[in-house]
C-alpha cells in the first residue's frame, strides 16, 4: 500500500445545498506507526451515504456531535483490517463503522461508536445496503415507532430509497396496503415490479393530493415520512382518524439555508387525533439482532427487494453525496474505494 | 314562563375573528306542545363557552358535524327540566348537555349527544367548570395522552384557562415541576398563588424563549399545548430528548382567515425523538367516572383551584364567546340565563 492516506475534510459549513466547495481534499501519512494496544488499522472498501450526513455538517450538534471544521467528513462504511494490535480484529477482518471519508482509519476500542465485525460471508455492499443501518431504520420505524398493524393503509415517502423501500416492504409483508411516493418513472416502476407495492406515486409528474384522495378513500393509517416539507403537509390532509405519522427524515429541507415554515394544517392533528413521532434508529439498536434475522429471512426468501447505486473513486466522494439530495440515486448510495483482499 | 324561546342562530360563517354579525337573534314558540314520549323540555340555566365553538362554525365538519347555517348555535350548558314525557327526567331535574344558545331545548332520547343528569347537589356552575368537560380534557390529556410521569418537567400553555389550569395542577399533584404560560399579571399571579405552580410566564410581557431556557435548563419533558402558533414553535425548541407534546387546542389560530404556517422546527421532532399527539376528550369519556372521582377528591381536599368567569344575559351571549379569543376570561367562561327553581 502507498504511505499516504487520502482524506476529504470538512472545510466549511453549507448555507444551502451542500457543494464540493464545503470539502477539502488532503493527504496525511497512514497512521500505522501510531497503533496502540487494542487498535487496528482499517482500509476503507466501500462508503455508505446517508441524507443525515448533511445534518452532521451543521454547526449545531444533532443526534450526533457536529463534524468539526477541519475534521475528516463523517461517514459509514465497510473496511478491512490491514494491521492490528487487537487480537479480536485480526488482519483481513471485515468491519463496519464510521470510517469517514478517507482511505484508512483506526478502529479504537475506546471509540464511542465502535466498529462491528461483519458476519462471515457478508458481502461488504450488502452490509451497508439491505443489511445496513438504513434498513434497520425502515424496520424499527415501521414496527416499533409506527406500531404497524395488519390491515393498516400505509404511505411511505422516499419509498425507493434505502430506508423507504424497506419500510414499505415491511408493511407489505405484514399484510398492509402500501403506497410509495418516489421521484421518477423508473423508481415507481421498481416499487411496483420488485417491491410489489399496491401503488406508486411519482411526485414529479403526478398531483400528490389527488392521487392520495384516490388511493386512500378512507384515509391513511400510517405515514412513514422521509421527506418532510410540502409532502408532509399534503399527507396530513389525508390522514385517517387516529393515524400515526413516523418522522424518519426530512430530506426536502436538509439543504435549506433557512428554516422553512412547517405544515399549515397542524390543527388537523388535533381534530383527527393524530400522533406524529420523530425517531432516530440508534435508540433501537439493542434490538438489531432480531431485526437482522427478519431482514435476512425476507431477503433470502425473495420477499424483500433492494437496490444499490454503486459509484467509484476517491475523487467522486463529494459529488456522490449530492446525488442523494438531487434524488439521483437508485437505491442505497454506495461508493467503492477498494476491493477486499 | 313566557311562551317564546329566544335563540341565537348561526347566520354566517366567520372568515376571521368571530363577530356578533355571525349570529342572528330570533324568537320561536317554546316547543312544549310537540313533546313526544321520552322527551323533556329543558330550560337553560347556564351556558358554557369553549374555544372549539369557533371550530364548529366552520363549513367543514371537525370532530363534530359543522353547525348548519340557520341552526341554533351549538353550546354546552346546564338546564332544568320544566316539562317532561320522560320518567327518567322528572320536572326539576338538572341536566347537562348540548343545550345550544337558546332559552329552551328538548332533551330527546334519540339524540346522538344525550343529556346527563347532574349528580344530586352539584351546583350548575361547577358542573360546567371544574367538573366539566374542559376539566376532563386537562385530566385525560395530561395522564392518558401525555403519559405523565412523576418527576417530569412540564409546560402548559393557556394555563389559566379551564383546561390548562386542570392540566397544570394534575401534573403538580403527580409530583412534577410545572410551568404555566398565561397572558397578563393577574392570571400569572393566580397560577402561582392558587394553582401553586413552580413558575408562570406572562407571554404578553416576557420573552418566552428566554424564560423557557432559564426555567428548563434540561428541556421540557411534556408540553401540554392549548395555544399553538408561535408558542408551539418556541416550545419545540426547548423540548428535551424523547419529549412529548400534547396538542389539546390551538386557540391562537382558530380565528385565522387562512391557515398559517406551522412550526419551522418540525425537524427537531426527529433529532430529539419527540412525540406530538393531538386528541379530543370525547375519545376518553368512558373513563370519565374515574376522572370525576379524582377531580372531586382534589377539589374537596383543596388541592385543586379553579376560577369561573360568569357573565349574564341572553343578549350578551355572542360577546361572551369573543372574550375567550381575546383572552379576557379569568377561568371557565360561563353565562347565566336563569336561576334553578
Amino acid at each position: 500500500m502507498s504511505d499516504m492516506n487520502r482524506q476529504w475534510l470538512l472545510r466549511s459549513r453549507p448555507t444551502g445545498m451542500v457543494t464540493e466547495e464545503n470539502f477539502e481534499r488532503t493527504e496525511t501519512p497512514i497512521p500505522t506507526p501510531d497503533l496502540s494496544a487494542g487498535e487496528a488499522l482499517v482500509k476503507t472498501l466501500v462508503l455508505g451515504f446517508d441524507a443525515s450526513q448533511r445534518v452532521w455538517m451543521e454547526a449545531e450538534d444533532s443526534y450526533m456531535p457536529a463534524v468539526e471544521l477541519g475534521d475528516v467528513m463523517r461517514a459509514t462504511g465497510v473496511g478491512q483490517v490491514v494491521s492490528s494490535e487487537n487480537p479480536d480484529l485480526p488482519v483481513g477482518t471485515l468491519v463496519q463503522g464510521l470510517v469517514g471519508w478517507q482511505e484508512y482509519c483506526i478502529a479504537s476500542p475506546t471509540s464511542p461508536f465502535p466498529f462491528n465485525v461483519l458476519p462471515p460471508g457478508t458481502p461488504p455492499n450488502l452490509a451497508l445496503s439491505v443489511f445496513g443501518v438504513t434498513s434497520l431504520t425502515g424496520y424499527f420505524g415501521m414496527l416499533n415507532v409506527g406500531e404497524l398493524k395488519e390491515g393498516d393503509t400505509v404511505l411511505v415517502s422516499g419509498a425507493a430509497g434505502a430506508t423507504g423501500s424497506v419500510a414499505a416492504q415491511v408493511a407489505r409483508i405484514k399484510g398492509c396496503k402500501v403506497v410509495g411516493i418516489a421521484g421518477g418513472r423508473d423508481k415507481c416502476q421498481w416499487l411496483l415490479d420488485e417491491c410489489k407495492l399496491d401503488a406508486a406515486i411519482d411526485y414529479k409528474s403526478e398531483n400528490l393530493d389527488e392521487r392520495l384522495a384516490e388511493l386512500f378513500p378512507e384515509g391513511i393509517n400510517l405515514f412513514f415520512d422521509n421527506v418532510g416539507g410540502d409532502m408532509l403537509e399534503t399527507a396530513i390532509a389525508h390522514m385517517a382518524m387516529h393515524g400515526r405519522i413516523v418522522l424518519c427524515g426530512a430530506i426536502a429541507s436538509y439543504n435549506d439555508s433557512e428554516a422553512r415554515p412547517g405544515p399549515r394544517n397542524i390543527n388537523r392533528l388535533i381534530m383527527q387525533r393524530i400522533k406524529m413521532q420523530g425517531f432516530i434508529v440508534i435508540d433501537y439498536l439493542e434490538h438489531a439482532p432480531t431485526a437482522m434475522a427478519d431482514l435476512a429471512d425476507w431477503v433470502m426468501s425473495g420477499q424483500m427487494a433492494w437496490q444499490e447505486d454503486l459509484q467509484a473513486g476517491f475523487d467522486a466522494i463529494p459529488a456522490t453525496l449530492q446525488r442523494l439530495y438531487a434524488g439521483q440515486n437508485q437505491g442505497k448510495q454506495l461508493l467503492q474505494l477498494a476491493e477486499p483482499t
